[in-house]
């Protein structure tokens, strides 16, 4: 197909954070620091959208950009936007070209007033449904998936009794994942796809309810986690506190399908994905690598900061010494000028260095939650070495590599993964490690807590089937 | 009719700049050197659009952003701006919030590709379009008519064989000021409303066609006026160089109505507004008001900039000789922080000097175009009372201001407007002249040499019944 | 020489402002205003230095940087500026490296407390006086003159009875250009040098007293003017009020001679330089370049801003009709991109376009101030030219440039000057005109009013011996 | 003693990096990447000052500012700055005003050239020596100890034979700490002060010579440790690449007094501070802790990041597990908008949160290496004790803070000093622990191997005494 036609959008991994203040309080400035408890979501664009329900007459303030929250928000901003009802909204940084035109919530005027959406996920039916909605006449301004999700609202609006029904009724239409939340006028809608890919969960605050992304983002604005939003459940917060919840679009259990990357890397610590605590996954990882995958050596250390729980993990199943063994430089951040080629400096010797003290003469367990391209790994297996490090045992708390990503999680080409086409020896050899040893696919399930999960990026079984043309809308740069 | 519904938008008066090179050559840098030449058009934002015709399969480059023209663009984005067809866009400072949503040009993805479009103008039937729009699931993500437009065009393109087709039954619905610059993938179009409120001109340069606001960004990158778009004209350039022109929309002559405030105020000094010359008409006017408002003094002087043309004309006409009477502070931009209001500074005297040299001793008349609020000319009658002005007689190249402007000047509120429910002595005496006078609204028909024009501002006498709800949308700031 | 030694600083011809308010009120936001005024003598950096003389314990707070006024202040810059007494400057890009530590006021600590210089001008034996300097121990952290001066102030200070004394003391020892702005911790300071090359005036308002370049920027912050700095003088403002006068220094009324260019350009038009005002001085120039320099013609006009007074006088003085045949684009600033060399856009003609309309078929007599490197006259003939005009006479209202000014005046090297071994005939030629004419330099006494000149720049008769090394410190960039 | 005279500078700890490639490479830039991992010594300014010592006659480039080396730097800065001699430097964030002016390197012109420096320290008897300098009619136009000790080489330069001999003569004369690096135009000079209180070394790398704070800044950058400078040592690079040593203001080994605070807190955990690894005395320090000041427990965790590796020396001497507790949100910098009074919202949970699934129903040991206000202890004891921990036992691997350092570690006013007036109870009490203990300062000595420290932050007993008048200048902000 070609580029520069109406059918293609894009949808990423973002951090999503809708709140309510039934009292008729700012939320802006509380969801600014639960956007900083999702930073880690996102960092191309930040968005705030806000509403006033008591007299604002249906108007809406938003503040957007590219950058993250602290580049894309000053205190001016943050004041400006007046309102009880609001959504926030973190985007991810994929191949597709970042701009303000797709930064988040989307905000619009539809036959009933305004409508502020925040969407993380990725539909895979993009194409057909667009190609619907131009043969009607849309226009498309941007180039994510959300201004689809946005027209079919719209239109079943038209025939609903309620915005809520209008979101069953577009969401029926719509395959792939998606936490989305939504603030009509007077309403706070979460909604998240049949197969859960991604955690939402609603939360509440003195007389503030909250539905948002992870419950890290509760703990930081002392909110209190009242449950998950469950797999193809749409929950509605009413005006007067009342909550409803459809689940017309749910699938029996066994049918869904969580990520399991968030639990291995992209949730923060601090969260419980569906009842599981992601640190306690990610140390049972490490445990369960440990008997699976022994080795003989005097340290186990993490690579800063991913493997550290894992690393904990090993050791105390091993009983080998946890240590540090990586001084990481908090100071180098975006504004870093990368050595030129010629230099005898090192991006990564500025970045990061290795305790000598720590390393020297030891036989070394280094472990890391995966391994997308090797280049880093490699790194850090000659660094340990250069520091005196008698072996390298590299451990991987998860599987190989080897599949797309189609719900949202920003994984390269196949081209790109180390672990294409490659054996783990040959793996070892091109990152110069002693040993090199990942997680098997098999012990996957116990890091959900026994939980369905979504395991494809390793296994390439999709559960739902991939889309059959290129999705990539990019006729906007 | 309550805010927050999809019903309202706004135009504005902006100036429009589209260009394509039928060779292949880049647009942008073009398009930016063209912005400039009409900055006086609209300082709030400023845009660019491109898309390569060659093999560019319809993606679309844009940046834009708020802001002057060179507060907008760093040499990085215009060199990032690749491709032989594009759109640029001004706009002027309305009441309405300023915000990146609504900078123009708007592009967007439709049924057959993208589309680009500027606008300068405004709709007074936009609440009854965006209402149908919306009562068939349409969303709005600005305030602007532009979207609007771009709707109804999307809305034709699915039962039209052209997208000039399109744009033509598209431009049926609509009523106000337009002059529109749209490219679709391979083709630059050009409409003008059939009242032609606003200048449009085409123009040829090498292999390229542009169609702008105003003749003076011809000049301005050495390009050769081809002719004016007519009142009602939609025109064509294909990729082939062929020029279609479509006169289904036109009017008979006598129903035209130029802005007559284009050759007041609002157009570059050497722009030729539909064959007549701003300079020329402003002298004109200068010299008119010699005739019928005449009065002895041994000096005419202008306000700078504006009045100095008809201060000219009063000179020659009356044969008092011309001065300068005042020294404009060219430093003092965006930046400069206003006096406190305890402060013994002046904002005025900061920005502007009387020349004491020349006036001191001397009956002075002082030139300005128009009055609106009437607050700097208090000031400047002030400033020459002060410098030793003898008599300061105030003569005023236009009528005074009485009703509000539906088709794009941003006029102030009636109540705001120093004329309503004055007579000149009291404007006289409030302004502290020792004489005021303005141009009769019978002279205005020579300002225009001959061709029709709105006077409405002036006279009440709308060309098109005004709106009759309020058509400033503002539920997204 | 070789350059890296201590013994190089450079002046320039800067604008300074010196404010005392006797009764305690903050001076910065009035000197801000004030320094806005004198934006026109130097746009490369800008600063002002506060002290409270009551309780401030000597401590200054000061703010400076690189860039206009407006670009260095921002309103919490000018806030947190707290002091009765101060000293602002605006500096003048010179070819050394503009640099932060060469930003004026200069600020220091010395046997008596503090010390804020602001200088306008060019010392030219300041070789000798840093190497002796140097000689005992002194450090130098800058490379402009402020220093040197600064330097002798504080070795003079400790066998003197007064800052003032120490004062004259030291610039008993400097020799060439000064205007001078200095603020003991309680006392303001004002120096002019004895040939009175630069301006130097006393203001005053309510009971703030004022030491500024250019009565210009009394007028501005509503200030009286009182009287000029003589040539020679150091005036002192105490405390309580008393103004002392020191006229050791002081030459002759015959030796002294001011800088002629301050009158043909320098000045804003409302500045009164010792007694003769700038727009008199310029229309003089007019008329008696049109005595001295007739030609047949239809109009007669100036080159923006700088040649349109003359052209005001040379139209008076013919009787050819005065008229205005540019237009100028104000939005194009400092950011402005300029067009590549393969663009058909020319830089000048985005800046500026002539008005076809006046011009066409008619002979022009165009007037502009001075002809330095001849590229722009170039362009204004080809543009009027271009524009239709018949023929084009250029005026000049100044002689030609042949020697570079040792005294604050920033011109080029001699072979950068058009008129540089070259005929008028053969400038003409260069430029395109129809005739060339400037005024000779017998009757530039009569644009000061009579008084004593410097006309070095046209005539080689320096006043001062010139240097006889180069006095440029570029040892620090 | 008043302020507002010149006898007043301060010091501070800061980073210092001088490098000279013989080769005559560009240094600039790998001075940055030192700088950056120097950055943990100061935040408030960067600066870098280079010369060419083959053809540059000794001028100097220098690019400095206010703020972190990534701030300060943009690529554009670095590529201006030509030189293969250079001196670069960071600023720590003391109570004294932070200044474009007080931004280090200093760099100037004196008798025999330019001179550039960069300072870590304090002096003590600055106020004496500035008196002095004054009474000979010097200028200040810092507040800060290199313009001092600048003013000391300069003169002392006069009478000597080479710039190191001025600078040994220079530095018997100044009291307090200093590690010091100068770039002559062809010498790289270091000293550091008789008592060695700061690091300082030697490094190569190629045909370059290094002389800095860290050795982690060698390792950043590819270089070879050399040596330490040692204490009361001015070591001298030479153009032809030979290294003399003078220690004529070496003290006995005994009388050194190195800052015991280096090891505890301040160096970067991959520094070895004359000889001794600051990781492996901050496991010591937790080994020590663990056999002093035992409790029974489940796990022990640090406070991120300072306590980590004392909790790992703990955890291995007490046998009692390791475990992280906090999740620290790398995403909150320096523009976060802290939340107001009246939000619910803590700026520390934004920061930082607790590992709930880590401590929940455990009794804790949480380490930090110092408590100075006592507010964020309390703050994690509480966050700790919130999340479920059953005890929590605070452990300090340094003594309690009773005393002001005046040689360059900023510590507060005594009566900010949690630890002033009270007892260990009594803080415990406080912070809301279930017990805290600190390290005895008995225990001191083997944190540095056995070599002499200075304690007297912790003990009263300062190697040097104190200076009996304010140092803190502050007559320039």
């Amino acid at each position: 197909m070609d580029f520069g036609t109406a059918e293609k959008s894009v949808g990423e991994s973002c951090g999503v954070f809708g709140m309510y203040d039934l009292d008729g309080g700012n939320v802006a400035s509380t969801i600014y620091y639960g956007l900083y408890a999702l930073q880690h979501r996102g960092q191309e664009s930040a968005g705030i959208a806000v509403t006033n329900t008591f007299n604002g007459k249906g108007k809406v303030d938003c503040h957007k950009g590219l950058g993250r929250v602290n580049e894309v928000f000053h205190e001016k901003d943050l004041t400006a936007l007046k309102g009880n009802l609001g959504v926030g909204h973190v985007r991810y940084s994929t191949a597709g070209g970042s701009t303000h035109e797709n930064s988040q919530p989307l905000v619009l005027a539809y036959i009933k007033g305004t409508l502020m959406l925040a969407h993380n996920g990725n539909l895979v039916n993009t194409p057909e449904l667009r190609r619907d909605l131009a043969m009607n006449g849309a226009i498309f301004q941007t180039t994510i998936d959300t201004e689809t999700i946005a027209y079919h609202i719209a239109r079943e609006r038209v025939k609903s009794s309620s915005v809520q029904e209008a979101t069953v009724r577009a969401l029926k239409k719509v395959k792939g994942s998606y936490s989305l939340v939504i603030a009509s006028p007077r309403k706070l809608i979460g909604a998240r796809d049949p197969w859960g890919f991604r955690p939402l969960v609603i939360g509440k605050t003195g007389n503030s309810y909250i539905i948002t992304s992870e419950n890290c983002a509760l703990e930081t604005i002392n909110a209190k986690f009242v449950r998950d939003v469950l797999p193809g459940e749409v929950v509605t917060i009413n005006a007067d506190g009342s909550i409803e919840s459809n689940l017309d679009l749910a699938l029996p259990p066994e049918k869904t399908s969580r990520c399991v990357f968030e639990y291995i890397y992209f949730c923060r610590p601090d969260t419980v994905f569906d009842g599981m605590s992601v640190t306690r996954s990610r140390i049972i990882a490490g445990k369960l690598l440990a008997k699976v995958k022994p080795v003989e050596a005097d340290l186990v250390v993490g690579v800063p900061e991913s493997g550290n729980m894992a690393a904990i993990g090993y050791s105390r199943e091993s009983g080998i010494p946890y240590g540090i063994a990586f001084t990481k430089n908090t100071y180098v951040g975006r504004t870093f000028i990368k050595p030129q080629q010629s230099s005898r400096v090192q991006s990564v010797k500025v970045k990061l260095n290795v305790l000598r003290e720590v390393v020297e003469g030891k036989r070394i367990i280094v472990i890391d939650d995966s391994i997308v391209r090797g280049t880093t790994s490699d790194q850090f297996v000659t660094m340990l070495k250069n520091a005196g490090a008698k072996e390298v045992h590299m451990r991987v708390s998860s599987p190989p590599f080897y599949h797309p990503c189609y719900f949202g999680i920003d994984i390269p080409n196949e081209d790109q993964l180390i672990a294409h086409g490659r054996s783990v020896d040959e793996i070892c050899k091109i990152i110069g490690a002693d040993s090199l040893a990942y997680l098997p696919i098999e012990n996957l399930p116990e890091l959900s807590g026994g939980l369905n999960i979504c395991n494809a990026c390793f296994s390439g079984n999709y559960p739902i089937a991939p889309p059959t043309e290129d999705i990539r809308g990019e006729y906007i740069k």
